[in-house]
Protein backbone atom coordinates (compact mmCIF):
# COMPACT_ATOMS: atom_id res chain seq x y z
CA UNK A 1 0.00 0.00 0.00
CA UNK A 2 1.45 3.34 -1.10
CA UNK A 3 0.52 6.30 0.72
CA UNK A 4 2.03 9.88 -0.02
CA UNK A 5 1.64 12.91 2.54
CA UNK A 6 1.70 15.96 0.79
CA UNK A 7 0.74 19.38 0.82
CA UNK A 8 -0.67 21.50 -2.19
CA UNK A 9 0.46 20.59 -5.59
CA UNK A 10 3.33 22.92 -5.78
CA UNK A 11 6.97 22.11 -5.31
CA UNK A 12 8.55 19.38 -3.68
CA UNK A 13 4.75 17.84 -3.00
CA UNK A 14 4.12 18.61 -6.72
CA UNK A 15 7.31 16.53 -7.31
CA UNK A 16 6.19 13.10 -6.18
CA UNK A 17 2.32 13.50 -7.12
CA UNK A 18 3.26 13.79 -10.98
CA UNK A 19 5.38 10.88 -10.12
CA UNK A 20 2.56 9.16 -9.49
CA UNK A 21 0.13 10.24 -11.82
CA UNK A 22 2.39 10.10 -14.97
CA UNK A 23 2.81 5.96 -13.49
CA UNK A 24 -0.36 5.66 -12.58
CA UNK A 25 0.06 4.42 -9.89
CA UNK A 26 -2.67 4.30 -7.10
CA UNK A 27 -2.05 5.35 -3.59
CA UNK A 28 -3.39 7.02 -0.46
CA UNK A 29 -3.43 10.95 -0.43
CA UNK A 30 -2.72 12.39 3.04
CA UNK A 31 -3.07 15.98 3.02
CA UNK A 32 -1.37 18.20 5.19
CA UNK A 33 -1.77 21.55 6.11
CA UNK A 34 0.74 23.66 6.36
CA UNK A 35 -0.87 26.54 6.74
CA UNK A 36 -1.91 25.10 10.38
CA UNK A 37 1.76 23.54 10.17
CA UNK A 38 1.27 20.30 10.87
CA UNK A 39 4.22 19.50 9.19
CA UNK A 40 6.14 20.45 12.61
CA UNK A 41 3.35 18.12 14.96
CA UNK A 42 4.65 15.48 16.73
CA UNK A 43 2.90 12.66 14.54
CA UNK A 44 4.16 14.22 11.67
CA UNK A 45 8.22 14.37 12.88
CA UNK A 46 7.92 11.11 14.19
CA UNK A 47 7.27 9.92 10.54
CA UNK A 48 9.87 12.46 8.98
CA UNK A 49 12.26 14.00 11.86
CA UNK A 50 13.04 16.92 9.47
CA UNK A 51 9.32 18.20 9.78
CA UNK A 52 8.99 18.19 5.75
CA UNK A 53 6.39 17.01 3.38
CA UNK A 54 6.32 14.97 0.79
CA UNK A 55 6.74 11.57 2.63
CA UNK A 56 6.11 8.04 1.05
CA UNK A 57 4.65 5.08 3.37
CA UNK A 58 5.36 1.88 1.59
CA UNK A 59 3.77 -0.77 3.70
CA UNK A 60 4.84 0.62 6.54
CA UNK A 61 8.68 1.87 4.79
CA UNK A 62 9.19 5.57 5.11
CA UNK A 63 11.05 7.58 1.93
CA UNK A 64 11.80 11.36 2.32
CA UNK A 65 13.10 14.02 0.02
CA UNK A 66 10.90 14.18 -3.26
CA UNK A 67 14.03 13.62 -5.78
CA UNK A 68 15.03 10.20 -4.01
CA UNK A 69 11.10 8.87 -3.94
CA UNK A 70 10.64 9.70 -7.82
CA UNK A 71 13.97 7.21 -8.60
CA UNK A 72 12.28 5.02 -5.71
CA UNK A 73 9.43 4.63 -7.48
CA UNK A 74 10.97 3.94 -10.63
CA UNK A 75 13.83 1.20 -8.98
CA UNK A 76 10.18 -0.06 -6.77
CA UNK A 77 7.59 -0.27 -9.94
CA UNK A 78 9.41 -1.48 -13.04
CA UNK A 79 6.24 -2.59 -14.74
CA UNK A 80 4.70 0.77 -14.35
CA UNK A 81 5.23 4.13 -17.30
CA UNK A 82 9.07 4.64 -16.95
CA UNK A 83 10.11 8.36 -16.11
CA UNK A 84 13.36 7.18 -16.49
CA UNK A 85 15.80 6.87 -20.04
CA UNK A 86 16.93 3.68 -20.14
CA UNK A 87 20.23 3.66 -21.07
CA UNK A 88 23.05 4.83 -18.79
CA UNK A 89 23.79 7.88 -20.21
CA UNK A 90 19.65 9.58 -20.61
CA UNK A 91 19.95 8.29 -16.81
CA UNK A 92 23.08 10.39 -16.23
CA UNK A 93 21.61 13.24 -18.25
CA UNK A 94 18.59 13.37 -15.75
CA UNK A 95 20.78 13.01 -12.60
CA UNK A 96 22.60 15.81 -13.17
CA UNK A 97 19.53 18.04 -13.74
CA UNK A 98 18.22 16.67 -10.54
CA UNK A 99 21.36 17.66 -9.08
CA UNK A 100 21.37 21.38 -10.74
CA UNK A 101 17.24 21.83 -9.70
CA UNK A 102 17.87 20.71 -6.34
CA UNK A 103 20.97 22.49 -5.11
CA UNK A 104 21.12 25.47 -8.15
CA UNK A 105 17.53 26.40 -8.45
CA UNK A 106 14.75 25.29 -6.51
CA UNK A 107 16.10 27.29 -3.40
CA UNK A 108 16.35 30.34 -4.97
CA UNK A 109 12.84 30.51 -6.65
CA UNK A 110 11.67 29.29 -3.40
CA UNK A 111 13.49 32.46 -1.60
CA UNK A 112 11.15 34.73 -4.06
CA UNK A 113 7.87 32.61 -3.04
CA UNK A 114 8.38 32.86 0.93
CA UNK A 115 9.66 36.46 -0.09
CA UNK A 116 6.22 37.44 -1.65
CA UNK A 117 3.58 34.92 0.75
CA UNK A 118 5.57 33.01 3.95
CA UNK A 119 6.77 36.83 4.95
CA UNK A 120 3.29 37.93 5.03
CA UNK A 121 2.04 35.17 6.90
CA UNK A 122 5.24 35.07 9.38
CA UNK A 123 4.52 39.15 9.97
CA UNK A 124 0.81 37.73 10.77
CA UNK A 125 2.03 35.82 13.91
CA UNK A 126 2.08 37.48 17.10
CA UNK A 127 5.70 37.53 18.49
CA UNK A 128 5.33 35.44 21.61
CA UNK A 129 2.99 32.83 19.00
CA UNK A 130 6.14 33.50 16.42
CA UNK A 131 8.81 32.22 18.48
CA UNK A 132 6.34 28.89 19.81
CA UNK A 133 6.26 28.26 16.61
CA UNK A 134 10.11 28.12 15.64
CA UNK A 135 10.66 25.97 18.59
CA UNK A 136 8.50 23.36 16.87
CA UNK A 137 10.17 23.31 13.69
CA UNK A 138 12.85 20.58 13.78
CA UNK A 139 15.54 21.32 11.24
CA UNK A 140 17.91 24.34 11.78
CA UNK A 141 18.12 26.14 8.32
CA UNK A 142 14.12 25.87 8.28
CA UNK A 143 14.28 27.49 11.50
CA UNK A 144 16.20 30.03 10.21
CA UNK A 145 13.86 30.66 6.95
CA UNK A 146 11.63 31.18 9.17
CA UNK A 147 13.29 33.92 10.93
CA UNK A 148 14.41 35.47 8.19
CA UNK A 149 10.84 35.16 6.33
CA UNK A 150 9.36 37.57 9.27
CA UNK A 151 12.46 39.61 9.54
CA UNK A 152 12.52 40.43 6.01
CA UNK A 153 15.39 38.67 2.93
CA UNK A 154 17.58 41.02 2.22
CA UNK A 155 18.47 42.98 -1.58
CA UNK A 156 21.22 41.33 -1.82
CA UNK A 157 19.85 37.60 -1.17
CA UNK A 158 16.92 38.18 -3.28
CA UNK A 159 18.94 39.70 -5.77
CA UNK A 160 21.81 36.28 -5.87
CA UNK A 161 18.38 34.74 -6.49
CA UNK A 162 17.15 35.99 -9.38
CA UNK A 163 21.04 35.63 -10.97
CA UNK A 164 20.67 31.81 -10.31
CA UNK A 165 17.33 31.68 -11.79
CA UNK A 166 18.62 33.68 -14.73
CA UNK A 167 21.74 31.07 -15.07
CA UNK A 168 18.94 28.08 -14.99
CA UNK A 169 16.56 29.72 -17.46
CA UNK A 170 19.50 30.10 -19.69
CA UNK A 171 21.19 26.53 -19.23
CA UNK A 172 17.39 25.21 -19.64
CA UNK A 173 16.89 26.76 -22.61
CA UNK A 174 20.71 25.42 -24.51
CA UNK A 175 19.60 22.31 -23.37
CA UNK A 176 15.74 22.58 -25.15
CA UNK A 177 17.68 23.74 -27.80
CA UNK A 178 19.35 20.67 -28.48
CA UNK A 179 16.80 18.06 -27.04
CA UNK A 180 12.87 17.85 -26.59
CA UNK A 181 13.39 16.64 -22.58
CA UNK A 182 16.20 17.83 -20.12
CA UNK A 183 17.64 14.45 -20.07
CA UNK A 184 17.54 14.09 -24.23
CA UNK A 185 14.51 12.04 -26.00
CA UNK A 186 12.49 10.92 -23.20
CA UNK A 187 10.50 13.26 -20.55
CA UNK A 188 12.12 12.43 -16.95
CA UNK A 189 11.95 12.75 -13.20
CA UNK A 190 14.20 15.81 -14.59
CA UNK A 191 11.64 17.42 -16.42
CA UNK A 192 9.46 17.06 -13.38
CA UNK A 193 12.01 18.45 -11.14
CA UNK A 194 12.26 21.34 -12.83
CA UNK A 195 8.66 21.88 -13.32
CA UNK A 196 7.30 21.60 -9.82
CA UNK A 197 10.23 23.49 -8.72
CA UNK A 198 9.57 26.75 -10.08
CA UNK A 199 10.02 26.02 -14.18
CA UNK A 200 6.36 25.90 -14.28
CA UNK A 201 5.48 29.72 -13.51
CA UNK A 202 9.01 31.67 -14.16
CA UNK A 203 7.19 34.12 -16.37
CA UNK A 204 4.65 35.21 -14.30
CA UNK A 205 6.94 35.10 -10.93
CA UNK A 206 10.07 37.18 -12.99
CA UNK A 207 8.30 39.24 -15.56
CA UNK A 208 11.55 41.14 -15.59
CA UNK A 209 13.25 38.52 -16.78
CA UNK A 210 11.22 38.41 -20.20
CA UNK A 211 11.55 34.68 -20.14
CA UNK A 212 8.75 34.39 -23.12
CA UNK A 213 10.73 36.59 -25.23
CA UNK A 214 14.46 35.03 -24.55
CA UNK A 215 13.13 31.42 -24.04
CA UNK A 216 11.33 30.37 -26.68
CA UNK A 217 11.77 26.38 -26.47
CA UNK A 218 11.37 26.65 -22.61
CA UNK A 219 8.00 28.20 -23.29
CA UNK A 220 7.28 25.23 -25.61
CA UNK A 221 8.54 22.74 -23.68
CA UNK A 222 6.51 24.31 -20.55
CA UNK A 223 3.20 23.88 -23.36
CA UNK A 224 3.92 19.99 -24.08
CA UNK A 225 4.48 19.26 -19.70
CA UNK A 226 1.46 20.86 -18.62
CA UNK A 227 -0.41 19.74 -21.23
CA UNK A 228 -0.04 16.20 -19.91
CA UNK A 229 -2.91 14.10 -18.70
CA UNK A 230 -0.98 12.84 -15.54
CA UNK A 231 0.64 16.65 -14.88
CA UNK A 232 -2.90 18.19 -14.92
CA UNK A 233 -4.44 15.61 -12.88
CA UNK A 234 -2.16 16.67 -10.34
CA UNK A 235 -2.59 20.23 -10.77
CA UNK A 236 -6.06 19.63 -9.94
CA UNK A 237 -5.73 18.12 -6.95
CA UNK A 238 -6.61 20.74 -3.84
CA UNK A 239 -5.51 23.82 -2.99
CA UNK A 240 -5.90 25.16 0.24
CA UNK A 241 -3.84 28.08 -0.19
CA UNK A 242 -5.71 31.41 0.17
CA UNK A 243 -6.43 33.08 -3.35
CA UNK A 244 -4.62 36.26 -2.32
CA UNK A 245 -1.41 34.84 -1.22
CA UNK A 246 -0.77 32.09 -4.10
CA UNK A 247 2.18 33.59 -5.18
CA UNK A 248 4.65 30.01 -5.79
CA UNK A 249 3.11 29.36 -8.72
CA UNK A 250 3.04 33.45 -10.15
CA UNK A 251 -0.35 34.06 -9.45
CA UNK A 252 0.38 37.20 -8.02
CA UNK A 253 3.05 39.11 -6.76
CA UNK B 1 37.32 3.13 -23.39
CA UNK B 2 37.30 4.94 -19.52
CA UNK B 3 39.41 7.80 -19.31
CA UNK B 4 38.87 9.98 -15.94
CA UNK B 5 40.12 13.52 -15.72
CA UNK B 6 41.18 14.04 -12.08
CA UNK B 7 43.53 15.84 -9.41
CA UNK B 8 44.14 14.55 -6.02
CA UNK B 9 42.93 11.57 -4.14
CA UNK B 10 41.17 14.36 -2.34
CA UNK B 11 37.53 14.75 -2.21
CA UNK B 12 35.14 14.78 -5.67
CA UNK B 13 38.26 13.13 -7.41
CA UNK B 14 38.79 10.39 -4.65
CA UNK B 15 35.02 9.76 -4.93
CA UNK B 16 35.28 9.02 -8.64
CA UNK B 17 38.71 6.89 -8.18
CA UNK B 18 36.89 4.76 -5.54
CA UNK B 19 34.61 3.79 -7.74
CA UNK B 20 36.73 2.84 -10.52
CA UNK B 21 39.07 1.01 -8.11
CA UNK B 22 36.55 -0.64 -5.94
CA UNK B 23 35.20 -2.07 -9.41
CA UNK B 24 37.86 -3.09 -10.32
CA UNK B 25 37.81 -0.86 -13.84
CA UNK B 26 40.74 -0.22 -15.64
CA UNK B 27 40.40 3.20 -16.76
CA UNK B 28 43.10 5.90 -18.15
CA UNK B 29 43.84 8.53 -15.27
CA UNK B 30 44.95 12.17 -16.62
CA UNK B 31 46.07 14.23 -13.89
CA UNK B 32 44.79 17.71 -13.74
CA UNK B 33 47.37 20.20 -11.62
CA UNK B 34 44.82 22.20 -9.98
CA UNK B 35 47.95 24.03 -8.35
CA UNK B 36 48.45 24.89 -11.87
CA UNK B 37 44.88 26.04 -12.39
CA UNK B 38 44.70 23.67 -15.29
CA UNK B 39 40.80 23.03 -14.49
CA UNK B 40 40.57 26.60 -15.58
CA UNK B 41 42.34 26.06 -18.91
CA UNK B 42 40.65 26.34 -22.18
CA UNK B 43 40.96 22.88 -23.09
CA UNK B 44 39.31 21.78 -19.77
CA UNK B 45 37.01 24.10 -19.89
CA UNK B 46 36.00 22.95 -22.99
CA UNK B 47 35.10 18.94 -21.69
CA UNK B 48 33.44 20.47 -18.88
CA UNK B 49 32.47 23.94 -19.04
CA UNK B 50 31.80 24.34 -14.83
CA UNK B 51 35.82 23.60 -14.49
CA UNK B 52 35.73 21.58 -11.92
CA UNK B 53 37.32 17.86 -11.62
CA UNK B 54 36.44 14.96 -11.96
CA UNK B 55 35.10 14.23 -15.56
CA UNK B 56 34.72 10.87 -16.81
CA UNK B 57 34.93 10.49 -20.88
CA UNK B 58 33.58 7.25 -22.01
CA UNK B 59 34.32 6.68 -25.20
CA UNK B 60 33.88 10.53 -26.27
CA UNK B 61 30.25 10.54 -23.83
CA UNK B 62 31.45 13.20 -20.99
CA UNK B 63 30.15 12.97 -17.61
CA UNK B 64 30.59 15.60 -14.97
CA UNK B 65 29.84 15.82 -11.22
CA UNK B 66 30.94 12.74 -9.25
CA UNK B 67 27.87 11.79 -7.42
CA UNK B 68 26.74 11.12 -10.79
CA UNK B 69 29.71 9.24 -12.16
CA UNK B 70 29.12 7.15 -9.21
CA UNK B 71 25.55 5.59 -9.99
CA UNK B 72 26.88 5.64 -14.04
CA UNK B 73 29.64 3.60 -13.56
CA UNK B 74 26.48 1.36 -11.94
CA UNK B 75 24.36 1.22 -14.66
CA UNK B 76 26.94 1.26 -16.99
CA UNK B 77 29.20 -1.63 -15.69
CA UNK B 78 26.32 -3.85 -14.08
CA UNK B 79 28.55 -7.17 -14.31
CA UNK B 80 31.74 -4.97 -12.18
CA UNK B 81 31.42 -5.44 -8.30
CA UNK B 82 28.52 -3.05 -7.71
CA UNK B 83 28.12 -0.51 -5.24
CA UNK B 84 24.73 0.24 -4.77
CA UNK B 85 22.32 -1.76 -2.87
CA UNK B 86 20.48 -4.79 -4.66
CA UNK B 87 16.92 -3.27 -3.63
CA UNK B 88 14.92 -0.50 -3.77
CA UNK B 89 14.37 0.34 -0.52
CA UNK B 90 18.58 0.11 -0.11
CA UNK B 91 18.68 2.32 -3.27
CA UNK B 92 16.79 5.07 -1.58
CA UNK B 93 18.89 4.90 1.54
CA UNK B 94 22.10 5.17 -0.36
CA UNK B 95 20.82 8.47 -2.52
CA UNK B 96 19.52 9.87 0.86
CA UNK B 97 22.81 9.73 1.62
CA UNK B 98 24.33 10.75 -1.31
CA UNK B 99 21.88 14.18 -1.19
CA UNK B 100 22.86 14.87 2.46
CA UNK B 101 26.41 14.84 1.52
CA UNK B 102 26.56 16.92 -1.21
CA UNK B 103 23.58 19.45 0.21
CA UNK B 104 24.78 19.62 3.69
CA UNK B 105 28.31 17.98 4.72
CA UNK B 106 30.83 18.27 1.38
CA UNK B 107 30.77 22.26 0.87
CA UNK B 108 31.09 22.73 4.93
CA UNK B 109 34.39 20.53 5.52
CA UNK B 110 35.53 22.32 2.15
CA UNK B 111 35.37 25.66 3.85
CA UNK B 112 37.58 24.62 6.49
CA UNK B 113 40.06 22.96 4.14
CA UNK B 114 39.89 26.28 1.74
CA UNK B 115 40.41 28.53 5.11
CA UNK B 116 43.40 26.37 6.15
CA UNK B 117 44.61 25.51 2.48
CA UNK B 118 43.50 27.63 -0.34
CA UNK B 119 43.76 30.79 1.45
CA UNK B 120 47.33 30.58 1.93
CA UNK B 121 47.55 29.90 -1.68
CA UNK B 122 45.35 32.76 -2.87
CA UNK B 123 46.88 35.03 -0.49
CA UNK B 124 50.21 34.30 -1.85
CA UNK B 125 49.16 35.48 -5.65
CA UNK B 126 49.87 39.18 -6.50
CA UNK B 127 46.40 40.93 -6.75
CA UNK B 128 46.69 41.55 -10.54
CA UNK B 129 47.66 38.10 -11.26
CA UNK B 130 45.28 36.69 -8.71
CA UNK B 131 41.97 39.14 -10.87
CA UNK B 132 43.43 37.45 -14.03
CA UNK B 133 42.95 34.31 -12.45
CA UNK B 134 39.41 34.54 -11.31
CA UNK B 135 38.51 36.18 -14.65
CA UNK B 136 39.51 32.83 -16.24
CA UNK B 137 36.92 30.79 -13.91
CA UNK B 138 33.29 29.91 -15.53
CA UNK B 139 31.74 28.94 -12.29
CA UNK B 140 30.19 32.20 -10.49
CA UNK B 141 30.06 30.39 -6.85
CA UNK B 142 33.73 29.38 -7.05
CA UNK B 143 35.00 32.80 -8.33
CA UNK B 144 33.46 34.15 -5.07
CA UNK B 145 34.76 31.18 -2.71
CA UNK B 146 38.28 31.78 -4.61
CA UNK B 147 37.26 35.82 -3.90
CA UNK B 148 36.55 34.87 -0.24
CA UNK B 149 39.34 32.57 0.54
CA UNK B 150 41.54 35.46 0.07
CA UNK B 151 39.53 38.17 1.93
CA UNK B 152 39.12 35.36 4.20
CA UNK B 153 35.96 33.71 5.53
CA UNK B 154 33.88 35.03 8.57
CA UNK B 155 33.91 33.50 12.00
CA UNK B 156 30.03 33.37 11.58
CA UNK B 157 30.45 31.40 8.25
CA UNK B 158 33.20 29.04 9.93
CA UNK B 159 31.28 28.50 12.97
CA UNK B 160 28.34 27.63 10.91
CA UNK B 161 30.26 25.04 8.88
CA UNK B 162 31.48 23.66 11.65
CA UNK B 163 28.09 23.11 13.24
CA UNK B 164 27.05 21.30 10.15
CA UNK B 165 30.11 18.87 10.17
CA UNK B 166 28.81 18.29 13.73
CA UNK B 167 25.21 17.40 13.02
CA UNK B 168 26.33 15.30 10.20
CA UNK B 169 28.62 12.88 12.88
CA UNK B 170 25.39 12.65 14.76
CA UNK B 171 23.57 11.35 11.83
CA UNK B 172 26.41 9.21 10.88
CA UNK B 173 26.83 7.91 14.18
CA UNK B 174 23.00 7.38 14.74
CA UNK B 175 22.82 5.47 11.44
CA UNK B 176 26.11 3.25 12.13
CA UNK B 177 24.76 2.55 15.62
CA UNK B 178 22.16 0.44 13.59
CA UNK B 179 23.74 -0.42 10.19
CA UNK B 180 27.08 -2.03 9.74
CA UNK B 181 27.13 0.16 6.47
CA UNK B 182 25.05 4.08 5.57
CA UNK B 183 23.22 2.81 3.35
CA UNK B 184 21.86 -0.81 5.09
CA UNK B 185 23.96 -3.74 5.12
CA UNK B 186 26.55 -3.41 1.84
CA UNK B 187 29.09 -0.80 1.17
CA UNK B 188 27.63 1.33 -1.44
CA UNK B 189 28.24 4.56 -2.86
CA UNK B 190 27.04 6.78 0.18
CA UNK B 191 30.02 5.39 1.79
CA UNK B 192 32.06 6.63 -0.68
CA UNK B 193 30.74 9.73 -0.98
CA UNK B 194 30.91 10.56 2.91
CA UNK B 195 34.71 9.33 3.34
CA UNK B 196 35.76 11.39 0.39
CA UNK B 197 33.89 14.22 1.25
CA UNK B 198 36.03 14.53 4.25
CA UNK B 199 34.51 11.47 6.65
CA UNK B 200 38.04 10.26 5.98
CA UNK B 201 39.67 13.11 8.39
CA UNK B 202 37.20 14.46 10.70
CA UNK B 203 39.09 13.52 13.56
CA UNK B 204 41.77 15.29 12.74
CA UNK B 205 40.34 18.33 10.61
CA UNK B 206 37.96 18.82 13.85
CA UNK B 207 40.04 17.96 17.18
CA UNK B 208 37.64 20.05 18.79
CA UNK B 209 34.12 18.02 17.91
CA UNK B 210 36.06 14.88 19.89
CA UNK B 211 35.15 12.38 17.07
CA UNK B 212 36.64 9.50 18.68
CA UNK B 213 35.06 10.51 21.85
CA UNK B 214 31.67 10.66 20.97
CA UNK B 215 31.15 8.56 17.69
CA UNK B 216 32.80 5.11 18.31
CA UNK B 217 30.48 3.61 15.02
CA UNK B 218 31.89 6.24 12.51
CA UNK B 219 35.76 5.43 13.93
CA UNK B 220 34.85 1.72 13.58
CA UNK B 221 33.41 2.20 10.38
CA UNK B 222 36.55 4.55 9.21
CA UNK B 223 39.21 1.75 9.86
CA UNK B 224 36.59 -0.75 7.89
CA UNK B 225 36.90 1.49 5.08
CA UNK B 226 40.19 2.76 4.69
CA UNK B 227 41.87 -0.82 4.87
CA UNK B 228 39.79 -2.15 1.93
CA UNK B 229 42.03 -2.62 -0.90
CA UNK B 230 40.29 -0.60 -3.35
CA UNK B 231 40.25 2.38 -0.97
CA UNK B 232 44.14 1.71 -0.42
CA UNK B 233 44.79 1.41 -4.13
CA UNK B 234 43.00 5.37 -4.45
CA UNK B 235 44.60 6.52 -1.58
CA UNK B 236 47.69 5.75 -2.97
CA UNK B 237 47.40 7.79 -5.97
CA UNK B 238 50.15 10.34 -6.72
CA UNK B 239 49.44 13.57 -4.37
CA UNK B 240 51.08 16.66 -5.48
CA UNK B 241 49.75 19.05 -3.04
CA UNK B 242 53.08 20.85 -0.85
CA UNK B 243 52.77 18.75 2.10
CA UNK B 244 52.81 22.06 4.24
CA UNK B 245 49.38 22.05 2.81
CA UNK B 246 47.60 19.04 3.58
CA UNK B 247 45.16 20.13 5.57
CA UNK B 248 41.99 18.64 3.55
CA UNK B 249 43.28 15.67 4.73
CA UNK B 250 43.93 17.17 8.16
CA UNK B 251 47.49 16.15 8.25
CA UNK B 252 48.13 20.01 9.43
CA UNK B 253 46.04 22.97 10.88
Amino acid sequence: MLKLYHAEPRANSLKALLCFQEKNLPFQSVYVDLHKFEQHESWFVALNPEGQVPVLDHDGVIITQSTVIGEYLEDAFPQAPPLRPADPVGRARMRQWNKFCDEHFMNYVSMHGWHRMVSIIARSIEGGEFEKLLARIPLHEQREKWRTARSGFSEADLSNATRKVSVAIDRVEQQLAQTPWLAGDSYSLADINFYSSGGMALHRLFPELQVEKIAPNLMRWLERVSTRPGVQAALNMPDHTNPALRTFAGEQR
